[in-house]
């Protein structure tokens, strides 16, 4: 399963790693992903992981053993590398992308989250199946209307449902989802069109699924990790967090100020949401104030010294794996083997 | 030179790129390597680009042989896979990267800038060269006084000279950086330290230089490609932006607004220096307010159509270019070939 296991006489011990390095920690990824599965049955929901947050093949792979139906992507380009036999493009595919669309569909079972009458009528071929996207006030794609659902699930040739994302929504905002969410449901049905799937999302609100309840399946992807704005939103603890990165301090040169060797090419310049800093310090009370491409610059309320390693949890850790192209993993600090981050970069 | 030129059959008119893609005008790349070492000429300082902009060997070749005299890294991963005899690592390297000092020293030139007595005294070897960092005035890394930068001096085996980084510092803050720097300076003078080399950086503050009068070398990084916050700080022209992002419209559900298919995994997530915004779109007067990881919200005044391609200079191209495994480059839109970014994600 693992693409390199640990050989006799290498690094064993997580601190010694090269810096800066990112490491997954085994206990809490799986933990994450069976509590997440048993979460999602006790709501009454499917789980449909976007695979974008790790972009690593058996990571999918581990998410769909315990349950999982499919994956979520947001490119083909991710699907054309990672598993899952049922894969959700949650993005609106133009022309030119469906001969790939189409080629993938050969092999898996394909669904498009559409939000245009143009694209919904493009969208089509064996094995495609249409989710309608609705706008349930995030403000970014998805049809702003009831009668705008109908006309484009109209256009579809293999209409199976809707599709929402919450983003960030609060308990307020999941409530206006809903009615939102009931009155295109509503309107479909009275034009004949049964939604058989009912798709929402995200990690921030996945919690919240129960305020939609004809919600039928989610699609989180953080919480495979967790990072530093799913702490700062007390969506997860401290030990939830499975990605960390390894990180040492290389200059202390400006008082009350010390300078890790890992900056926006290392975390991603993503805040930590709510917060403002760019990740959160493990054991330590360190603030980082700011990222240049390889530099951090965190104020520290006591000393700190040249060589010293420290744990970073980061901000997104969506897009902080995005810019590797491995990962270690192991338990209990220990190394065991690190992965490719084979979706890495597959923005087409 | 080129990794991969163009076939017959293959794409020639860069309209034509699956999007989202990277597009590099090689008229224009030549013409900014060009003019900076003529300006560098001007100002009677040597060239050292910063080859973390780009970090693709054709391109360090193609600054190497109109004349600069070596290149700078931030990491020894980006030294070993691009070429330059002369190699200058602008980051305080610690004990575990020396042996990869070393074996670099045995086939290449190599200066370290180091910034604490401690680093200084650990980094020696045969052909290793050290340059003390002074701060400025940024607030990073580099002494904070005469008195330390003499320390550091009087610690370092094979002392050449010093090192400053004035970022985006304006004019008033060249002038402070200027009486710093001659104050260290005639500091290490005393103490029996001749500085052969005191080297500058920044393509923000290139057109400053002479304010720094006894800087015999600058590390511009940008220049190649200029960005659009090199754009809405006026060090550039349109035309001189030589990186070009192309990006299809997918959806324009939500009024007054349209999402190109790029977002924070395609651009970065760094913000227009100054303006707050995510890029600059070439003729049309679009703007982008925010970025999710594939998707540009994009406030624009009039209609926008799916399928529509446009052209955006990102924010910060060194975050862009080190997001991609390969970029595609051509004269008059037309495509002649693509180039791997060797030192892509050598964050070590």
């Amino acid at each position: 399963m693992h693409r390199q296991d640990r050989k006799e006489g290498s690094i064993v011990d997580a601190l010694d790693l090269d810096t800066p390095a990112l490491y997954v920690d085994l206990d809490v990824l799986e933990r994450n992903i069976a509590r997440m599965q048993e979460q999602c049955r006790a709501w009454g929901v499917a789980l449909r992981p976007h695979v974008k947050t790790h972009k690593i093949p058996e990571i999918a792979k581990l998410q769909l053993e315990a349950g999982a139906i499919g994956i979520t992507v947001a490119k083909l380009g991710e699907a054309e590398v990672l598993p899952g036999d049922d894969v959700l493009v949650a993005y609106p595919l133009l022309k030119p992308k469906l001969p790939r669309l189409r080629a993938l569909a050969k092999k898996r079972r394909v669904k498009v989250a559409v939000d245009s009458v143009d694209v919904a009528r493009d969208v089509h071929g064996k094995g495609i199946e249409t989710l309608v996207e609705i706008d349930v006030g995030v403000g970014r794609t998805g049809a702003q209307s009831p009668e705008q659902a109908v006309e484009i699930a109209q256009a579809c040739s293999d209409f199976q449902g809707i599709f929402y994302w919450p983003s960030w929504l609060d308990e307020a905002g999941f409530r206006a989802a809903c009615v939102k969410i009931d009155a295109v449901l509503d309107a479909l049905s009275a034009s004949g069109f049964e939604a058989r799937i009912v798709s929402g999302g995200s990690t921030p609100g996945a919690a919240k699924t129960p305020l939609i309840p004809r919600t039928t399946e989610i699609r989180p992807g953080t919480y495979v990790f967790y990072d530093a704005s799913s702490l700062a939103a007390q969506v997860c603890v401290e030990a939830d967090c499975a990605l960390r990165v390894l990180t040492t301090v290389v200059s202390t040169a400006v008082p009350g100020q010390c300078v890790i060797d890992a900056g926006s090419k290392t975390f991603s310049s993503d805040q930590t949401v709510g917060a403002g800093t760019f990740g959160h310090f493990i054991g330590r009370a360190w603030t980082m104030r700011k990222l240049n491409e390889e530099h951090g610059y965190v104020e520290i309320p006591g000393p700190a010294h040249v060589g010293e390693k420290v744990w970073v949890v980061p901000s997104h850790c969506c897009a902080t794996v995005n810019l590797h192209d491995e990962i270690w993993y192991g338990r209990r600090g220990r190394v065991e083997g690190s992965w490719k981050v084979a979706a890495r970069g597959k923005v087409r």
